[in-house]
């Protein structure tokens, strides 16, 4: 595909006019101000278009679609025990793969195509993104209720497999994560055994951090005084690449420890202020150099995945949280949304617009009211731009939403079977 | 027009399926679950579509649409001093028209039907808003910078002119509000003046309140301590229907006193957020028994209309500001984007479906798959739905925009003049 004569969002995250954008089989090879002689196949009208980057969500649930509206205006304990984990009890793998389908439905629509996903089911999971052309960086997160002996984890168990059977799937779409579910529903033994298995198998480890400010203060009583950082730290959890969603309680000390071992961490503003968790410090992560990305966690607690909104909200939540106006600029809060979620997953050639890189590209209209005047482009796509206004999503060179349309996903028929599986958990309720 | 089998928002903030819904003229005059006899002229088939009140704006500044994204990441007084009050200086009447027409299209899209619309250039706001076939309670915001004497103020000639001129204008759908801009930009003669004038008038009082933490406490200095509700309550200005705006510094005493004055409080937690002026206790107000309102405030703090994203981010924010996520329900947040705004307008007939309002109405689609699962479709609405998903609002019984067309406006020439005006004032500056 050409797109021609089109506004793009360049790796510098300035705004450049009338470009030429040429992509062939999964990847850009073409950006330039003339247009190129050769035959890219279809010719994209740029008129009124700005092109960018797709979107890395860093921290999702993807099945939890399932649960989206589902026990609303409860406190967190109540909201988890009386409506979360009964409901999760009665997952299966037929609803899993539906939830996620509609959540891959609902992130391309919204721009997103690659998603750090954190939850079981693998297998399931697995089969919806390969199916949707989306891509994850799928984890089964290791819990340990019991006080199991590692090598005994189930979940341990459903890693490895998940790691011989799925890393690397659909042509390096799916890679496999690990993950600590956290450190309140694990031991040492666990952390550190589970540290062991991704430094040895050079893997990402996406983690639940200091979410809460009753588990970061818990972490500190069962723990020598050491935060969740700290503890996670000493446990070598952090000397493979790792994601640390939320960090809404991190101290100092902690904030240098992440910068000191390349720590991404995942902020979900929606979600954070949904279940009143807190306000995290994104915009002094940002100036230490911490890699922050955006995460929209699960849509039960979010409730959507309309992901212009939640890089809105990043950047204004920074601004009342530290009385300043002047904190998260355009490009940092485009960066955390784009190129930060790349690296977190990492895809190397991913989440910024140059030639060589994969084309996950989306497509912006601009012909509405709410993208004018423009005194500056960047200021209205982070600000001004509406979910549904994105009118094509592209993953590895594949048109996957186009004008309301999807190529890989039945729309109709994705919502029906979500519906139906939803219904069939909550009669068993 | 008849909506047929259509999914609705009643008049008790409830879902009910399946029903039919009728207008003639500027009214709804049928609500009912059986199809009925009377002919209602087209048929609107109601298959995955939801029904219910338009928005109410309740404090907006329509043609700074024109600054939309002029300026950013400042702090408020460059902001002011670089940006807005140049700009603002350059300001014609051809430029307020458009930049107010510009406005309408974007409200119109997003489903807002009526705005709390305090500026200046009143003619030429009130004749775009005529021309769009909204509504609006317009008012001249007066100042007196100066200290000059309350009967030679330009500003309340102006809004005695647009009193006389436009106070029931377009069929009643253009009202005439006072407004006093702020107590720091006024004296008390003003503010005095204002107060008898909007008292003889009948008229409803629109004023700044306590935006920032600055404003409240020089305030407190140069009145004897008192804040800005106790000083506008001792001048008499809240003798009159009242709409303040912002209210995010108000103390205890400051709510008892607006819950006592029946005051409705216009919250703006985009534009709050935005300049990092602070959080209001809106669910504080709420549960006192306040009339609380949402706002958009400027397009150039904001910087957009989409009013279900202010409405989410007005539920989220009560609940991460307080630590709790019980506050403001669903209920409470569609309240107060429907109802709260009409009555904050004096308009009695208007804000929640039933028969003998006005047929202020807009659609919103629900076969997207953010929509799905519906565990509780009032969830979905204040969480899920995206401010595109708006497919029709109606003002007045009369379509304005529809599947992404309006009927009133010429979308390119409004874009179009609007850019220009904008390029003519940057040339000046």
């Amino acid at each position: 595909m050409l797109f021609k004569e089109i506004t793009i969002l360049n790796k510098d995250y300035n705004i450049e006019e009338n470009m030429y954008v040429g992509v062939e089989g999964d990847t850009i090879t073409y950006i330039g101000k003339e247009c190129p002689e050769k035959d890219f196949g279809e010719e994209y009208s740029g008129r009124n278009r700005l092109l960018m980057p797709g979107f890395y969500n860093a921290h999702a649930h993807s099945p939890m679609a399932l649960m989206r509206g589902y026990g609303e205006n409860l406190a967190l304990q109540d909201w988890l025990n009386t409506r979360i984990f009964p409901f999760e009890d009665k997952l299966s793998s037929n609803a899993v793969y539906w939830g996620t389908l509609l959540c891959m439905a609902e992130s391309l629509r919204f721009g997103i195509v690659s998603s750090s996903d954190m939850y079981y089911f693998i297998p399931d999971m697995v089969r919806a993104v390969a199916d949707s052309g989306a891509k994850a960086n799928i984890s089964r997160s290791v819990v340990n209720p019991a006080g199991l002996p590692f090598a005994q984890l189930p979940s341990v168990q459903e890693t490895e497999e998940a790691i011989r059977c799925y890393h690397g799937y659909a042509g390096g779409r799916i890679q496999i994560d690990t993950s600590i579910h956290a450190e309140y529903t694990t031991n040492e033994e666990t952390v550190r055994g589970l540290a062991d298995l991704t430094r040895e198998k050079g893997l990402i480890m996406h983690v639940h951090v200091s979410e809460t400010r009753l588990e970061h203060e818990e972490c500190k009583t069962r723990h020598d005084g050491l935060t969740p950082v700290q503890y996670f730290a000493r446990c070598g959890l952090f000397d493979s690449p790792a994601v640390a969603a939320h960090c809404v309680w991190c101290d100092d000390r902690d904030l240098e420890i992440l910068k000191e071992k390349n720590v991404t961490v995942a902020a979900n503003p929606v979600s954070n202020m949904k279940l009143a968790s807190g306000i995290s410090n994104t915009a002094k992560m940002i100036e230490m150099g911490i890699n922050v990305a955006i995460g929209t966690d699960s849509v039960s607690s979010n409730n959507s995945l309309n992901f212009l909104e939640e890089l809105k909200i990043f950047a204004l939540l920074a601004k009342v949280r530290n009385q300043d106006p002047t904190q998260i600029t355009p490009q940092e809060a485009l960066k955390a949304a784009t190129a930060a979620g790349a690296a977190a997953q990492g895809r190397k050639d991913c989440g910024v617009l140059q030639e060589g890189n994969k084309a996950d590209l989306i497509v912006l209209r601009t012909d509405v009211p709410n993208m004018h005047p423009v005194h500056d482009l960047l200021n209205n796509i982070v600000y001004s731009a509406a979910g549904s206004d994105i009118v094509m999503t592209m993953a590895d060179g594949k048109v996957l939403y186009r004008d309301g349309e999807y190529t890989t996903i039945d729309i109709e028929k994705t919502i029906y079977e979500a519906e139906a599986a939803t219904e069939a958990i909550l009669k068993q309720l």
